[in-house]
């Protein structure tokens, strides 16, 4: 491969390579090449640019010396896949797992992943999502802050791991979708500024420098995310891109950069013949994220759903601080299952203005259903996991929510067994001040809310990644054991139903009571019953359940008669029409 | 009326009338009422919040002391209006003629525009687009760098003038637009962002703060604009809206402000029973703007359609600076006529980005046609109109392009007639240090183009005004009366023919040859057959012509054979199949 930079506005370019430095020579549309030299795989090289000094690529596919190091170039042709027959399953029939290379195994990497594919086949996963492998400063990271978008973090074992991870997963059956982050690049090991205008002054992006989308030489800026986006699916044979806080991505081209990007996929998806997933994670209640594109919609195949979670994490847990503040009623939990969005228009009290717009007419297939997140556990000031708030037996009716409801399910690594490792936020900047700064930041952010600055873990820390990292072997405790079970129950009850997986709600009816807190949701011939409160309820719904079988019980107590039913304290049931 | 005023962080509000300040008490959502005050029509008055200045109502109906002093309320119904049977004519049928009230008459007066109503009919108007009426510092300019947004000019003859302008406009059987400006407020008198957060610092407006479309408090600042609409609409019985500068205004909600405006103006309609009108200016070649809500657009009757222009434009004077670079060719011209838009996702080497998405499924009626706006002119450093530049034959060329286009015509003041008034820019501020800045910032954007700043006139003298005035009557010179005449009878042959005026392309042709500079364009039975160049041309078009009838030429010298078609130097020639 000869070596190829992208630099609009540059003056003059040289690459280095083997020693030698090279002046390249003015291609297309603000491209610059080196004809004369050639990259062979394991090729260390660099850019300088107006005689300024020898960077990274951009596009570097490998970085082993780390964010600040030289370029490794990797011949993607070089592995070989034993994928060829691979189709992913429909993302709407599945179960997606979110993982943290980095803290899911004791190895911390792709390798670590791929030794328990297993075990999460035994869990009914069908679709594992990791979160950003993409190169970030540092060992240890939650990778949103990356910077070598198109080179697998080193410490995860870099472009071979990922590969490797990828084609067991496929061996197995089991899809990868990626989290990529194209709202904004991490503050260290940046060097995008030096080769052109990938950031814009137009909009203020809550992380630092907005990304050019819609400005002068912005088809190049386009064209870095969009190929990056194409590279995960067709060197990493990866299923499907989870974008990034969508929100954070300012585009007033009449071509928005997320339409062009679903786009892509869908060229890849065509060229390939595989399936492809692309999904978003909105801040914004918008349904022209998931609309079609005939309507006006971005088509992504289905979006992040904070409003479901919102409600049932507030339900349980009674917290009421943040965004939190939106929620709190059974009608919430109601509303999201019937709606899609609580907020569609409605005034927002957290936010100050009216938010969202009505989604009920999408299907409910394209929003994903979950009660843990690594953003709602890692979020916390102590990265506290559900259970640990609310108690187990209230996570387990949150997890029946999940499985029975009309959305895609997730659930966050450790999830099943409520796994006693938080999951905390960590950095490893070597940038001192940049380390001290995001420690400050965080004390600061918390202590707003009344905590002692002493008691939020040091993201620098290496002890803050150790203690993220799953507790494994789960079976240890009996508890963990418990949950497990639950969830196993769940996704086989779910996955065994496809009434449960038809992405419609068409024959799909909730009630629920307020104040003795508990909420019944019928699909077809399946309904689940959930009991919130601390005390036995009777239930009675507007149909006879005499003809109805318990098939999963919480706790022991559930007592079905012809027209009621009875639910034990923070107790869920799952009956059927037989 | 008692007085009301949002101000949603305020902890105390005033209201000072008739010698005497009384506290306002808080009601919902961030208003303030003072129950016991009641204002008379006439009454002047004033807010102070949290004991600050006394500042006039952002909503104030008449400033007759200018934007720093007192507001005064005006009952809207004490004014006897005549035209309860009024209907406009469809937007897409009609010609629309865009003035400026300061300096279309010696009067510079709404006065002074009724008294012209007649002139206006027997040009074939039937819509007049008032350049902005709010009320802005000073008592010359624009409009654009309005503060009060509910006030008509005093200047022009507020509300009074106003009001009886469109009652004898729709007595003449003409419908009246407003220019509103929504994507900021002027720099001097500008006093919203002491009553609430009015403005936003998301994003980046070309002209000062973003209005905060979308950010907390969002609800009341859209209603503020949202109202004024309404008000234009039901207190003024304007038909219809000028939106400025659409991609100046920033809103990520699921529900954008420009679609919420539209539903506003729709909402008006059927209310009243009276059609109405909103059409946009657009900078951003998107098909949304002017798509129905159906399809995920925000549903604008039209939008003006710069593409066409500047193709013309830069065909006629061979002018290629700033914007005018991405055109020059008959192609350009021939494509927008075919297409809507030139750049419709293509390379444009002015924005250094594609620009764009395809708009050719649209109806042309969609789109304003026009080779003269006050922007077009008055953005000149010398404000000189076409036939100054080009010549007077050229220009005869453009006007019948623009006539027979598919698109909606328009013509700005005093064009018909190749008014010798330039029309420059003017203002009139009267804080000293903000005028010098303007005549500054002007002069030196123009130097930047190769002018000697002393050749551009000063915004803030007097004479740049009253040269920028129409030149009645405009009997004066030979020259006009034919330039008028042409245009009379453009209009009238547009008039008369349904096929010109059905807002759809689909039995429409055009050819041209790029070398020997002429066009083709036939639409139905009628053809059009330009020649840009300074030689005689003959053309050979397609089809036969010889059963067609010679209806207008612009200078003698057409000659019609069976198969071609002889056109003088600089001529135009209207031909109909009989």
């Amino acid at each position: 491969m000869h070596p190829s930079v992208w630099a609009p506005e540059a003056s003059s370019v040289k690459v280095v390579t083997g020693g030698c430095s090279v002046e390249m020579t003015k291609s297309r549309r603000g491209w610059w090449e080196a004809p004369g030299v050639t990259l062979e795989d394991g090729d260390e090289y660099a850019f300088s640019v107006d005689g300024g000094p020898f960077l990274p690529d951009p596009r570097s596919s490998r970085q082993p010396k780390g964010v600040h190091g030289p370029s490794v170039f990797v011949d993607h042709g070089k592995f070989n896949w034993t994928d060829e027959k691979w189709q992913p399953q429909p993302l709407a029939s599945g179960l997606i797992y979110e993982l943290h290379t980095g803290t899911f195994s004791p190895e911390g990497s792709f390798g670590g992943v791929a030794a328990r594919l297993d075990y999460l086949k035994s869990l009914g996963v069908t679709h594992l999502e990791l979160m950003p492998v993409n190169g970030f400063s540092g060992e240890r990271g939650w990778g949103y802050d990356g910077v070598n978008l198109y080179a697998p973090h080193e410490a995860y074992g870099g472009p071979e791991g990922l590969k490797k991870l990828v084609d067991a997963a496929h061996e197995k059956g089991i899809a990868v979708l990626l989290d990529v982050v194209y709202n904004h690049l991490g503050p260290e090991g940046n060097y995008l500024g030096f080769f052109g205008p990938y950031f814009s002054k137009k909009y203020v992006s809550p992380w630092g420098d907005a990304v050019n989308f819609d400005g002068p030489f912005s088809d190049g800026v386009r064209a870095f995310f969009l190929d990056n986006a194409r590279m995960w699916l067709e060197d990493y044979h990866v299923d499907g891109l989870r974008i990034d806080a969508v929100h954070a991505i300012f585009d007033q081209s009449a071509l928005h950069f997320l339409e062009e990007l679903v786009r892509t996929v869908r060229q890849v998806e065509m060229e390939t013949g595989k399936h492809r997933f692309i999904i978003a994670e909105s801040d914004l209640n918008d349904p022209r994220v998931v609309s079609t594109t005939e309507v006006g919609g971005y088509g992504f195949d289905a979006q992040w759903s904070d409003d479901f979670h919102h409600a049932l994490h507030t339900l349980l847990t009674g917290e009421r601080g943040g965004y939190y503040g939106d929620f709190g009623s059974l009608a919430h939990v109601a509303k999201a299952l019937e709606r899609n969005f609580v907020y569609e228009g409605n005034y927002s009290s957290f936010r100050k203005r009216s938010h969202g717009r009505p989604a009920w007419a999408l299907p409910p297939s394209r929003f994903l259903g979950y009660i843990q997140t690594h953003d709602q556990v890692g979020n916390r000031a102590r990265g506290e996991r559900l259970g640990h708030i609310c108690g187990r037996e209230l996570q387990k009716i949150a997890a029946a929510c999940v499985f029975l409801s009309p959305f895609v399910p997730m659930i966050f690594q450790g999830e099943e067994w409520s796994s006693d490792s938080p999951f905390l936020y960590f950095t490893d900047h070597s940038d001192e001040k940049l380390g001290e700064s995001v420690c400050e930041g965080r004390r600061r952010e918390f202590a707003a809310f009344g905590w002692n600055p002493e008691e939020i873990p040091d993201p620098q820390d290496e002890t803050t990644f150790l203690r993220s990292r799953l507790d494994w072997p789960l079976e240890d405790t009996a508890e963990g054991k418990e949950m497990l079970e639950w969830y196993k129950s769940l996704s086989r009850f779910r996955n065994e139903r496809p009434c449960l997986r038809d992405g419609c709600r068409e024959n799909m009816h909730v009630e629920f009571d307020e104040k003795d807190l508990w909420l019944v949701m019928q699909k077809n011939d399946v309904l689940l019953a959930c009991n919130f409160s601390k005390k036995e309820v009777s239930v009675e719904i507007g149909y006879e359940t005499g003809d109805m079988e318990l098939k999963l019980q919480s706790r022991p107590g559930v007592l079905v008669t012809k027209k009621s039913l009875t639910l034990p304290p923070e107790g869920v049931a799952v009956l059927e029409r037989v």
